[in-house]
């Protein structure tokens, strides 16, 4: 393939990526590939040849959620109160949970058991640990909390809540809850 | 039938209930019917009679404990410290749902669907109200809490636990954090 064309090509991957993580937060697993390719300017050919099979597509857009919000953590690292950051981004974690949980029920070995979940889990706990860590030390979040114990109260809200009306701000209300403490000692 | 036969046949209802709800307790929705008779010094065919379906025992378990649980509450309502009441009525949810989970997905309304756990919420809900709103009367709980909120919170807890090596002690942990905060406001 000579040059233009390969360049190109990753144009049109990154676009069509970029439109599919919007239309599947949007929408979630069922997002329309045809909408993705209309949307993107290419034809559906085109889409089905960066991406073969729709858990492909779902795949690469989980993929570059991970690395954004695991990006999102290096970012906060070394920034700010170290309270107000974890928080910031564990509240980023929330909102993507929540919109990728429908995504993430399409993704083969994530389905149906949320344990599944721990493969993304995993790149996200060694993300976030610097965070958690720097909080930890400040003093502002109980010593023995793990970022896999945040994570894993994350999945357990955004589960509970799927089926409400607006998941999102109900999945975003209960974590703030237990954040804050439904009842902290006295 | 005479009195006195139907006098043994409560008395095998309950016998058999209490035992069954033992072995559901330890073995979840796969607790086998024959453990059940023999333990309860009954029968195969009395069980059968008493319960026709595993379906049937199960749900009579899981009525019962949901009963014991709004009594409990009952209980705890007038007395001693108004967050130890609620805490130490949500930890005995906390234990009965990561036991009852198998139990659970046994009952057709209630699968594979966590929002169907609400038939049982629903009561639960009512029993624990008063407990809650003397807390909150106290200011132990943060106003605008609810029943609902906890229940959720415990749904979630339970159902992103429910796979590891000890479900049971890993809610309880998760559930705890949450009670204290998992990064209270300074």
């Amino acid at each position: 393939m000579p040059e233009h064309q390969r360049a190109d090509a990753r144009r049109n991957y990154a676009r069509i990526l970029a439109v599919a993580e919007e239309e599947v937060a949007a929408h979630g697993a069922n997002a329309s590939l045809e909408q993705i390719a209309r949307t993107a300017g290419v034809g559906s050919a085109t889409v089905r040849r960066h991406f073969p099979t729709r858990h492909a597509l779902l795949e690469a857009v989980s993929h570059q959620r991970i690395e954004a919000l695991s990006n999102r953590a290096r970012e906060l690292a070394g920034r700010g109160d170290s309270r107000e950051a974890l928080l910031a981004w564990l509240g980023e974690v929330v909102a993507y949970s929540s919109t990728a949980r429908g995504l993430a029920a399409a993704l083969a070995y994530d389905v149906p058991d949320p344990a599944g979940a721990n493969s993304c889990s995993s790149t996200l706990e060694e993300a976030g640990g610097p965070l958690l860590d720097r909080a930890v030390a400040d003093g502002a979040v109980e010593p023995g909390t793990s970022l896999a114990d945040l994570i894993t109260l994350i999945v357990g809200i955004v589960l509970a809540t799927e089926h409400r009306p607006d998941p999102a701000a109900e999945a975003n209300r209960l974590f703030d809850l237990a954040i804050a403490g439904v009842s902290p000692a006295r």
